[in-house]
């Protein structure tokens, strides 16, 4: 059967657990709609985090993102919901969210969520 | 009611017929689906056109793009179908179509159609 | 009837209050006049800031830089005027405000507002 | 009295007419409305001639743009505008005229008019 | 059983034969031997055609490029093969490859091979 | 009478003097004269301030960078020289200003002065 | 004999250790496989570093890279095995590995490890 | 004495004159003044000619260039000027000059003369 | 015995003698010496030919262009020689050799050199 | 006679010693020998300094980088040396010497070297 969307993200042992390092993944491949029209929206989303115990599973990351495809979305909100869905599935040590929207009304939107464990 | 996805394109008559000129549209927001796997493809669409009677309307280009989201469609063929759309609604007297597709497999392919009116 | 041009920003809640978090508009469409001339000005526009308790809302910021269309504004002024309104709106937890102002005289000049709540 | 706006292109005599050589303006600064709903559009024009007795004045060129900030125009019908008017005030030997608009619908559109003296 | 590097083309119907279009790939991994040394030399390569009546799979050409990379091959050669090849699968009716191959002894090397069906 | 260059630098009141902002020109438009040769020398400066009470008036900027044309200057000082005139007009809270020369005996120079007001 | 790739990283004595400097090597050139598929992977690794008592000898790093040319290798761990070796070979005073893999579904990966010694 | 500035373009036979070979110059630092306003203009000259039995030597180029520093020029006029001295100094088989002027007005102008034997 | 330079160049037989294909390297490490003053000049080569019955060895053209460091040599001259040392050495259909030149006195020289083979 | 190589560099008196300010060359014309294997390097140095009573003198900066064409020199080791030679010339406050060496064995190297005056 082949891969369908998911918002649950798989993760793995992070093999480097006694050190801060730093894992970033370049997604340009994000769209969802808009909550009030109904109409698409697309976005390039850059997720940048320092793991602790456990790595985000690349693909699991791809299925992930696809799950917004039909779904409606604020960008700031859904902005949000990303990394809180990061932080419940690895705890990372730190995370860095950012959703670099296309232009709407003459207006290109970056919403940055950055996160520390404390 | 918003607006929905829509194959059928919108024309308005070209305002200066007398003249060969061209516009042309830079389109980053396309996805389609693959047909083999059911996965998202993405695309950035560049269409060039010289009008004769007509030209297409910019806000039904938008709907048209659109109604490729939940399709299935490779990337040679929707390339070619698009600019067959284009030339069954406006028989423009020159035309091109540019399909640049997102990398799979570590490749990226670009599709170029063009066409001339006899 | 169709949108107008409005000082008056609208705003929405912040959809994540308990983390400080940035949203990026990046407004390339902006002109006014010069209060000496009467020639038009163009510059292009950068607001970042850190909401607190409500957000801008993003069709209303297209409305408030459209309403300076017609009046004459000088270059720092009226960036700290921006700055001004967007605090006055929605007292953001921080603010910058570049006002990226088109060649004059040879000379291009960027105008940068900060603010931070105290 | 300050510059006004005008549609009056100015000219001077061409001081080489001997020569064909060629004359590009780059004019990153014009605004006008949308014939269909008031809000403002935004373009920049790329003007490239072959003078022929005639030059185009730089001064006047900027007026004559600036006449288009208060008017309804269609992005394919005010480049030919544009286009026809410089044709009436200098007869050029070649001519092309690049009006880059900007983004509407998540769609850039670009309108090259060319024209050669038979 | 897991993909394996293969000098078989796969290959399937071209949509659209009845004219004349390009298809772009660019295939940044590509990786082989020095015949002389042994050591790893690395291209990057672009594959141009326009099919006739047979387009090249994708993932039959990822893993074409693979089975290179335990081969001995000098620049000039590889690139002639790989157009061979190509032109021995599917006949098409233009074809360029293109094999930008990284620097050695201080030394760049693109090589440039270009094919039109009589 | 058309303008003269003048080393007199034109001020105005800062118009938000409570707070912290800041305004850079950029200046492609500079030459002076090298003292040890008398040839030309060509630099582009970058000044970029925070005002205190007073701002520097664009225009009598233009005069100020002109009134060096026919002066001799080397690299070091004259850079040096225009951050004490700026600091002697308005004394500003923060300053810099960057000469970017052009290459000379196959080297470019940056001279960067940078002023913070006790 | 010609070269052989290798583990083993060579090192030189560092000709300055009283001072605190920094080496940085830009290697374009890895690739492993995929310990899942055993498909080829692609990465640009940039090494970075404050050397104490000895330096890596740069022929000794191109072997080293190659040596991971057939093994299995995941981006996170391999980016710590490359980090590890160099830091057991040279014990740095300061150590930064970039692996900025080539995308994998949709997706590019960048892994950066960094050490201080203690 | 040192070198002073000389409308005198200085020659030398050409090296290889059995073959149409091209020369090309890239002079970004040239002023002269506005002929109405006597303030200073800036462009940057690029001069790309094939010799017949004359070269332009380098320094002399610099020196020409140099005269027109006090010179009061039209953008028009003054690139078929320089062209025009070329032309007489060394008849070239073929001759380009582009004259790219800094902004004015909020418009850049560049003016391209070609030539081409008789 | 170490590599040594040499105005020898080396050639191996085209391996695809039946085609017209091309290949290019990029040589950014030349230097010679300033006939006139002795001191260093330096130049980014690039060379393009494509193969008639001989192919040039890459080692060897590294230790051709080295033979030019310790002599005199004028930019117009010298790219003229580099042509016809090639010409002579494989006879090539086509042929073009670019030498782009460091600034001196303010000024970027690019010389271009094409054959054709008759 | 003509200027020669030196390793003497020549200093004049900092025209502004009462306050920190920056001086940055950029020196693209640097070339050694490797001394294992007598072939040439390249690198691009590029030097940045804060004057304390001195200033480098850029004429003999040229000439100084000019000694070190027919010299053995490692990349670190050399890097570090023109550092030391700054160092002793001027006593600068502060002092960054990067040393960008174009690619061997398919990797670059960048040594930087910084120095602050006790």
């Amino acid at each position: 059967m082949p891969s369908q969307p998911t918002k649950e993200l798989q993760t793995f042992p992070n093999p480097a657990p006694d050190r801060d390092y730093e894992i970033a993944f370049d997604c340009p491949e994000f769209t969802c709609l808009c909550p009030l029209t109904g109409q698409p929206d697309f976005a390039r989303f850059k997720i940048t985090y320092v793991p602790d115990q456990g790595c985000i599973e690349l693909k699991s990351l791809k299925l992930y993102l696809w799950a917004y495809r039909n779904e409606g979305a604020f960008h700031e909100k859904v902005t949000n919901t990303i990394a809180d869905d990061i932080i419940k599935a690895i705890q990372p040590r730190k995370l860095t969210v950012v959703g670099d929207w296309f232009v709407r009304g003459g207006i290109g939107t970056i919403v940055t969520v950055t996160h520390e464990k404390k």
